[in-house]
């Protein structure tokens, strides 16, 4: 399983206080902290837009890159925050973008900059109709940013479609229908990567903890192979790791046997 | 969801211990702490075979009914045992007989007393080849099983079929074969129930407790709607409730937010 650490998001009040005060020591011990906790990506979010973001972006990006190996995942809609965030990047292993969709001219915007810096591509389910509805409205438009993105020259392992989670609150088949969407996907689309945020699911209802592991579970279940999530949540991990288990994707258990003599499982 | 709570079962110690010494009390305790947290039948073992099941058996459903309103699970591959449990069960709601199959004559001398007591029953996925290796000889299995019992007058609601679950340890698509099974029997037959048990997917392995509750989440997703569990364990039951949820099953998370407001989500 591919984890894309999420915590270092400007959303996050301790985290936009870290960034406005430039406090370097604390952004790299939260990428480190993660690491150590199984991210493979470490994702890095301004949470503010503009000129700003910029230069935050690419503050965080260095900060980051100084304290760990680890790729980044530029987590940005704007193209020169992008940009800014891949010059860090250089000489490093490729981060992902974070992210593309089929709206309007936001691929072309960030392709030259993935062909170029060769970084991977999460790529949202999301065209100039909006939000998708359904499975088949998920699974189309990820086809369509799979195919449109091979097109370009990025396929196989450089390819996250995120089928987007929707709130349970809103729709009662909402995790059902991305589920179905995701196998969907990696039936058609072998080679890519399928990753999605978790908390969507969970929004407006008590307990989210306990929802979006569950949910984590159905979707690896489905053919899920990354996710963003919070790798400093143990509950999850685990989950993560018993899910991969049982889904058949770990021969003689041994990553779960690992994980268990290493004292993650609890 | 169908919760058969699998607690008194007589090769648990101290529940061989209250057989033995006929203690209706420590029996009837644990029937009711089950239904209280929200069995819907209640299992009944004796741990024994032969002439002593026979009266085990008739004393545990004695005991069980008149400490509760809520059905029995005859759990029993003697048909005198489960004769005797179902001569206990007259007037009451009517009980699951546990188990049937489809090797050698072992339907035969249990269908006229499901077809005389109006019991349902739980069909095992075997037949006279022995324990289904993949998920089509699961599927085949219990289908042909539906259709005998839908020829001999049982039908729809009545059925509860269990495709079997076999450790994870012995094989690394063990549980992935079981939901295959479960997802082909949903769309087949859709009238009837499937029913797992869940702790042999995690025999041999450590931390049980969160492969079991990890592989429920994925059988429900795949479409089992009924489980023999332990109820008295929060955090299976909790798993239940948001898998159901997650499933699409639960309309405006209804029974997820009532969980939630009556504390039984933690």
């Amino acid at each position: 399983m591919i984890i894309v650490g999420e915590l270092i998001n400007g959303t996050r009040a301790p985290v936009a206080e870290a960034i406005a005060s430039r406090d370097a020591g604390r952004i790299a011990e939260l990428a480190c902290r993660q690491v150590a906790a199984g991210a493979t990506y470490v994702d890095i979010n301004s949470g503010r837009v503009g000129d700003d973001e910029v230069a935050d972006l690419a503050w965080l990006a260095e900060t980051v890159r100084e304290a760990t190996d680890v790729p980044l995942s530029l987590d940005s809609a704007t193209p020169q925050a992008v940009a800014a965030g891949l010059a860090e990047c250089e000489g490093g292993p490729p981060p992902i973008i974070n992210s593309v969709t089929l709206e309007g001219d936001r691929l072309a915007a960030v392709l030259p900059m993935a062909l170029e810096s060769g970084a991977s591509v999460i790529a949202l389910a999301i065209d100039d109709a909006g939000m998708p509805d359904d499975a088949a409205q998920r699974s189309d438009t990820a086809l369509r940013l799979i195919e449109r993105l091979a097109a370009e020259g990025i396929a196989g392992e450089r390819v996250f479609v995120d089928p987007l989670v929707t709130p349970l609150g809103t729709a009662h088949d909402a995790a059902a229908q991305v589920c179905e969407a995701i196998r969907t996907i990696r039936k058609e689309a072998t080679g890519c990567h399928i990753i999605c945020g978790l908390s969507n699911v969970s929004f407006g209802l008590p307990q989210r903890a306990l929802l979006n592991r569950v949910f984590l579970a159905q979707a690896i279940f489905s053919g899920l192979d990354a996710a963003i999530l919070d790798p400093l949540d143990d509950a999850i991990m685990q989950t993560v790791c018993a899910a991969e288990a049982l889904a058949g994707r770990d021969e003689w258990c041994m990553n779960y046997i690992t994980a268990y003599r290493d004292g993650r499982l609890g």
